[in-house]
């Protein structure tokens, strides 16, 4: 869980960020910046801050911020009342981000696993993006990012989000974060 | 239709407005922006230039390019195959957007509608966007927009894309872009 505090701070950071990539943002969505920490409490390591442009039944668009090394961990999206699970296209706008979906594991890859969660990071092909460059993870395919030394501001286009029903490798995610008074 | 040096050039022009916007893009995506006139010859009025990002048969995003005061004209995306018809959500990313749909003409409206065009021009809803603004489209819903005097490039997510049944209201209008030689 993250504090009042924590989630208003990484917020200023996020929309720092995403001014300085030239993204602009109205009041009310700088407010509403989702500070997600997966429920492990290491922001700074794991998690990430999304801003939600839009989600419909059958599109959405979000923003995803994320600072220097953060990894959003290991998930994938299955499918829902008979529907594929979400498919999501990545373009890199800022900065860095490695990509690893399933595949044949990368070599040496380039992102490092954060300490003690070692476990719960299964797939190592990695995708390097760099501004401009894209990638579109299938449904249901495990999948976890990390932004380089910079940070990453990375678009997602994708089907409808259901965060709710997401999958997480690590047992001791909880996606929906959960915010207490400092 | 356009000659191949004018598309050259729409492009040039196209891609140097994304760069001053923060855009990248990649050499291809580049070389390969969609110039369309709808068929009119007259692109400096009537037309766009588009990056198509990604459309899957789920969802779709590209950044539309708008030169000063060029103009989308009328048109509306009817249902397919019993799908409802495509969903839009334009974000405006840089300049002034104007965007018209059903609705409550608005008094003074602050497109000019294209000189000659003016019968096809049926819809006068007035939505403002400039930077971090945006407006959903709803399915098989008419509209249009202009641009300010600066142009304005607007993020549009999507469902999936399928341009070559859009419905114009100007019968002159062929969507797919012809290109012939100078």
């Amino acid at each position: 869980m993250l504090t009042r505090g924590e989630t208003k701070r990484a917020r200023a950071r996020a929309a720092e960020m995403l001014a300085r990539a030239g993204i602009v943002l109205t009041p009310e969505e700088r407010a509403t910046i989702e500070v997600a920490d997966c429920g492990l409490g290491q922001l700074e390591r794991i998690g990430l801050q999304i801003v939600n442009y839009v989600n419909t039944d059958r599109y959405c668009a979000k923003e995803l911020v994320l600072f220097p090394r953060q990894t959003c961990p290991e998930h994938r999206h299955p499918s829902v009342e008979g529907e594929p699970g979400k498919m999501e296209t990545f373009r890199c706008r800022w900065g860095t981000v490695w990509l690893y979906v399933e595949g044949v594991a990368t070599a040496a890859i380039k992102a490092r696993v954060p300490e003690g969660s070692e476990a719960h990071f299964t797939v190592f092909h990695e995708i390097a993006l760099n501004p401009g460059e894209q990638y579109t993870v299938p449904p249901n395919t495990l999948h976890w990012f990390q932004a380089g030394d910079d940070g990453a501001i990375v678009s997602e286009f994708s089907s409808t989000s259901r965060d709710e029903i997401d999958l997480f490798t690590d047992p001791r995610i909880e996606r929906t974060p959960k915010i207490v008074e400092d």
